[in-house]
């Protein structure tokens, strides 16, 4: 179905994007920033979970935002209420951030001044899972309006993922959520992912994320990093 | 940030997509069958409702569906439950339906035997909107679910689209949906555009939406082709 030719260029330029990304990687590292990135579904959330994110890791942390859409800077300018530093990339007609999307929009800040960046990539569950963008964690966000079969249809953006955020787990009674079939769902698709479950308008679960983040990057609450072992 | 090279040949491919598009659309024609597709965000309700659509208006017309996702065949045995003749095309990794996966999947059909044919698209507000299927009416479905300001976010896809359909209504008040932001936000991208607004769980707008269907195929509900003029 799809030309050989466009498979051939597009396998370069995925080779393209990962060298960029394995050298963004090396730059967070060097600077001691821990950079998550968020997938989903267009209207899953990732807006209203990233601002309650930043107000939280952001009281004891330097925290700062990119944010990805074809269109509009709406996003930045509500990210931009929590008080972080916050760019938006805007993509066109392009389907996903890249590395060297990433790259450019860094230009403005020096990395040593963050401890945690988070990059919200544009909504879609097909098209930003083969592009790494140097992140050290990329989280999957799925809304319980979205029903549970996400895992079984998009397979490849969990199989890329490190994490699943179910969200909006306030409406979950109001649609009949199966919590037991999604999380099968996510553990056949992906066996042992963490699964974390929050609603960024009630704040559920929203501490427990944060406890998650800090550990895995070795941030004490005071914003410090832990000597390791 | 898109390679030159990947921009030449994906306009070759559309190019290519076009001729076989416009193939299509002269058989359907020919035929007397009417062609609408849906697209969508995942996890907008286009199954939900073109199961309904399939048992309401298949129950005077001859109806079949085409429906496309990266994986699984969930979607065709949900929608076979309304007994219309219904085939999955499963597209790996692609993030969208092309006329040649279309085309294809026509081979077992005889065009002769159907008033209806209803294509759903891989679950992406992005990818879907370059390629024409033949189609005479794009749908494209928001869940009440996904907020107000996707049109603004992803204008293309909404700019190739016919029609917009708002789903899970029934939801409006717990999400507290602004009817008057959405409905702002769709005449902006497309002004004129004809605004559905359904339930597929409660059934709320399903006669409506089969009434304007009709009205646009030229088709009395009695299965017979209206006359012209």
């Amino acid at each position: 179905m799809t030309e050989p030719r466009l498979v051939e260029v597009r396998r370069n330029v995925l080779k393209q994007n990962d060298v960029i990304a394995r050298e963004l990687r090396q730059r967070f590292r060097a600077a001691g920033v821990y950079t998550v990135s968020l997938v989903s579904s267009p209207g899953s959330g990732k807006t209203a979970f990233l601002e309650k994110t930043l107000s939280l890791v952001g009281s004891t942390h330097r925290v700062a935002a990119l944010v990805g859409d074809l269109a509009t800077e709406n996003d930045a300018a509500r990210l931009r209420r929590s008080h972080a530093p916050v760019q938006q990339i805007t993509t066109g007609t392009v389907c996903h951030l890249d590395a060297s999307m990433v790259r450019g929009a860094l230009d403005a800040w020096n990395l040593a001044d963050l401890d945690f960046l988070f990059i919200e990539n544009v909504g879609n569950l097909v098209c930003p899972s083969s592009y790494d963008l140097g992140e050290e964690l990329r989280l999957v966000l799925l809304s319980v309006t979205e029903g549970e079969d996400k895992p079984l249809k998009y397979p490849t953006i969990f199989h890329s993922a490190d994490v699943a955020v179910i969200t909006k787990i306030d409406l979950a009674a109001a649609v009949e959520f199966d919590w037991q079939a999604a999380l099968a769902n996510i553990q056949s698709v992906r066996p042992e992912m963490p699964v974390l479950q929050v609603s960024a308008k009630t704040g559920q679960g929203l501490e427990e994320w944060q406890r998650f983040l800090e550990a895995r990057a070795g941030k004490t609450p005071e914003g410090r990093t832990q000597p390791v072992g």
